[in-house]
């Protein structure tokens, strides 16, 4: 999993959260309250909310209660997730902490590091 | 590989291109002429060229001579250039005709019904 | 170091941000407020949040806490941090207070004075 | 110097050009025809022509004659040139060809270097 990982936070601006993304050329970041995961929120949800919401508050437009793995959650459980839902990234959490992101750019990639 | 395959032309307008990506969520699209495979052209492209660019042609953004496979491409080479390019979809052609795309996704799929 | 530095701040709208750079011919601004420096807020920033972020204020997008030197960081220690993250100008502050900016182009500015 | 440089055609369109600055985040670009150097075109020229002019070809609004140098030129002089024209990179040229480019970047980049 990514352990250095770009988030944004409820407070954050919209316009910040999808400067941010980007800037870092990802889709979509955790938001964190200090450590704890409270949403998750994309750059196709910000595009599909139009220009208007930029100067919103991301805790405005975040989906709530994201699907989450934890440590000892099976690749495979992921990938179905991934698969069913057309998620391209699970955050990973202890105690409601975020501590890690599994995209499907860092499962090819292991994929990728596996064969060599 | 994805054989049902949204695609643009070089003759449409970015901005078609742009509402195509949106519509299907994904975030490119093989730009084709005839069947043949001329570029490609990514949501983040449109993104970074800026609204202006929206009523040009796709031809005039697209990125030329795109990494291509074919049929025999062992998957474990797509899975390495996409981790080192970071390149979301491969598209696959036969003497220069498109015949399909393989995505991320689509790698996530396989790999989770492996397992079912 | 340059004394003379254009600055905003963080309630002027983006867009006014952004022409201040064109006219100034400079890739980014100091964000004070007062005296304090509180963000910096760059071109390509506004570039990649697009035309729709324009309305917002700076304090929405700028990025908060940047890297900052003071009067006795070595210009070494300065030139370290440009290269290893690609930063163009670094803010130098006394007691939180921006007094100063070095730039890529006053380096160079100074490095070329040296040898004459 | 850089010799892995980005560049772009006189036939391209100015969007294309300006959508590789943004993707590799630099300023500007030489324009190479064959191997030739027969300009530079630069981000701000692109943003001082207004977005009317992203449908025009790379030729129509690039420098020409641009200052070159070539493999002997001393860097001091490279800064001078920098200092006084207020310029961000000098193409270095054998022939007529382009074989590299300096930039205040990469000038800052191996003064960082120096004293490792």
């Amino acid at each position: 999993m990514i352990q250095d990982i770009h988030i944004t936070s409820p407070n954050d601006r919209v316009a910040a959260a999808k400067l941010k993304m980007m800037r870092c050329n990802v889709g979509g970041l955790p938001v964190v309250d200090g450590q704890k995961l409270v949403g998750i929120i994309t750059h196709r949800d910000i595009l599909l909310a139009g220009g208007e919401a930029l100067g919103l508050k991301v805790d405005d437009l975040m989906s709530k209660d994201p699907i989450v793995a934890d440590e000892g959650t099976p690749i495979i459980d992921i990938t179905k997730i991934m698969a069913e839902k057309g998620y391209q990234r699970i955050p990973v959490v202890q105690n409601g902490n975020l501590i890690g992101l599994i995209t499907q750019s860092s499962l090819i990639r292991a994929l990728a590091d596996l064969n060599d």
